[in-house]
């Protein structure tokens, strides 16, 4: 450590608080730590300060279903983002199961981990006071806000609307919205919505009814009988804004199913960024909602936590989003090798 | 307990075993005494039974890569067939690092849990011996064969077989290979390779070289680079085979961006049948391995072990597996909304 603080030109605590994960260091100060732990093969021995400290070196992190793509790449961020600092993820799947979710936070297994990062998909704001835990915790997601713990989330409403300005400013009107939840306030759903309504009113666009399109869970199959139940009413549409991109992968497929031509008579847009977009055919226009940050932001928070430095006010970190424009709205023009191409930061 | 086995009418002991899992229970006789359990509502008090028995009424699972759509589809099997006996999932991500393999099987973290499901990925049957552990564990994969543990495992050789087939009987002759290990005897890449072979013998035809594609990792981007190369050396091709879905995904994205048609041109076949294969456009058609299968008896037999009623002698288990074909390969005669079709059992 002596030598790490030597080369990065910090004090030895400083190098402490990178290594535990203390938020509230410059980021060129991190870097800096970083580079010189790289730099000299430094290897922080994980057990002996776990013993000395009474912890166990592990966290967890508890998700709806680990078949929907998004929270697989979320899962596989999160343990990089742990790995950095020398700790394990043990994972649990709540199958988006209220029982399960109160479970988790019941602190059964809490003795198992030094903490937990837990996205709820079944428990809402109603639900906030079961979120006041004796035990280190960081919410992720759009279910709770405002609850008493660490929360880290995305700019929903912004990036939605982002997604279906880029469908105007390419000449669509007649957008398609799919996964909506109808009566809901909160959650993913009705933010994206209200984006998607947004963007729409800010162009002087109607907000057409028969253009949303419901859907429970956001499966590539509940996306495909949305896509499908629209299409059959007979309804005219020049765009699809998937709310997130199993739900338009599902799209894509009824539309190759019809023989809808994407982009040139359909354009479809997904959110999430997940790597199935990229891959579908033709690649998926997507919202990239910051996964990495996320997740490297959720480990952060946890680790002040467990060590007792982050503040007593909880937290709550919104991450930035960029719209990713690749083939399935903008057409072959960006096809051959080119990178996909951020347009909106 | 009496109650279900008056309803059922077995034993109590018989019950019990179900319950717990055993393995040599006639199928018949588990299902009487399952359906009773379901008509009857009767809940295991899993906690005091964990209690008197000093279990935790937790197993792991060990994985390479969740963001590998087959591992997270296997770790939601896995966590679906546990829960039928109570039982919680905690998943941990090795990033196919032989060093985390090895701190798997070190039992560092058995204390947590029953016994462990783990599918190796670094591993290889030279390391057999680290498998000698004293806790109950099952073994997933073509890694390790023959190794101090039980093992669950695919028909990889006919499997692969029965794929190339279907794409001869179609029609094809220069079909491609994509994701071969050069100089490999062992694992998933060889010994699908071997069915690849066996089959194209069987029909006369040659093995060409210049169709075989190595890729390292089975990712969609390495199966896509695996494609972008051999299109350039201009290798005629009429079909490619993916050795899993993610290569043949990659392929197909890269068969799109060079305009060619599927099947039309080239018929694509992948293995694992993973959801993103049957919403690919065009649907993908691929080898369903029984991954269901794989996962609910991967959870009986550590049960089994954990109970203390397995066999002394480890057993081997070969699931069996179906070639699903889709859009991809037969073209759209299928479409219109028939669902696909097994042609091998």
């Amino acid at each position: 450590m002596h030598d790490v603080a030597a080369m990065a030109g910090v004090s030895i605590k400083t190098v402490s608080n990178v290594i535990n994960g203390y938020p509230y260091i410059r980021p060129e100060t991190k870097e800096r730590v970083e580079a010189a732990i790289a730099e000299l093969g430094y290897q922080v021995n994980i057990s002996a300060r776990n013993l000395r400290q009474g912890r166990t070196g592990m966290i967890g992190l508890a998700v709806p279903e680990l078949s929907l793509p998004y929270f697989a790449e979320l899962a596989d961020s999160v343990i990089r983002a742990a790995e950095q600092h020398g700790l394990i993820v043990l994972i649990e799947q709540t199958n988006a199961s209220r029982e399960r979710e109160l479970e988790v936070l019941s602190g059964q297994r809490r003795h198992l981990t030094d903490g937990l990062i837990f996205s709820p998909l079944a428990l809402g704001t109603e639900d906030r006071a079961h979120f006041a835990v004796d035990f280190p915790l960081v919410l992720l997601g759009e279910r709770i806000f405002g609850g008493p713990a660490d929360h880290v989330t995305m700019s929903n409403v912004d990036a939605a609307r982002a997604a279906t300005q880029h469908l105007i400013a390419t000449g669509r009107r007649r957008i398609a919205l799919i996964g909506a939840h109808e009566g809901e306030t909160v959650g993913s759903a009705a933010l994206r919505q209200r984006g998607y309504e947004q963007a729409l009113t800010d162009a002087g666009l109607p907000v057409d009814p028969a253009l949303i399109g419901e859907a429970g869970l956001w499966h590539r199959s509940t996306g495909a009988d949305a896509m499908a139940r629209m299409l059959d009413t007979g309804t005219e549409i020049d765009a699809v804004f998937g709310l997130n991109d199993a739900l338009a992968i599902g799209a894509l497929h009824v539309l190759h199913d019809r023989g809808v031509v994407v982009p040139d008579e359909v354009a479809v847009i997904g959110f999430d960024d997940i790597e199935d977009a990229a891959y579908a055919s033709p690649p998926l226009s997507s919202v990239a909602p910051g996964r990495e940050q996320i997740a490297a932001t959720a480990v952060d928070l946890l680790l002040a936590r467990v060590a007792g430095t982050a503040p007593a006010e909880h937290v709550e970190v919104i991450t930035d989003f960029e719209v990713v424009t690749r083939e399935s709205t903008v057409g072959a023009s960006v096809r051959a090798g080119a990178p996909a191409r951020p347009v909106v930061a």
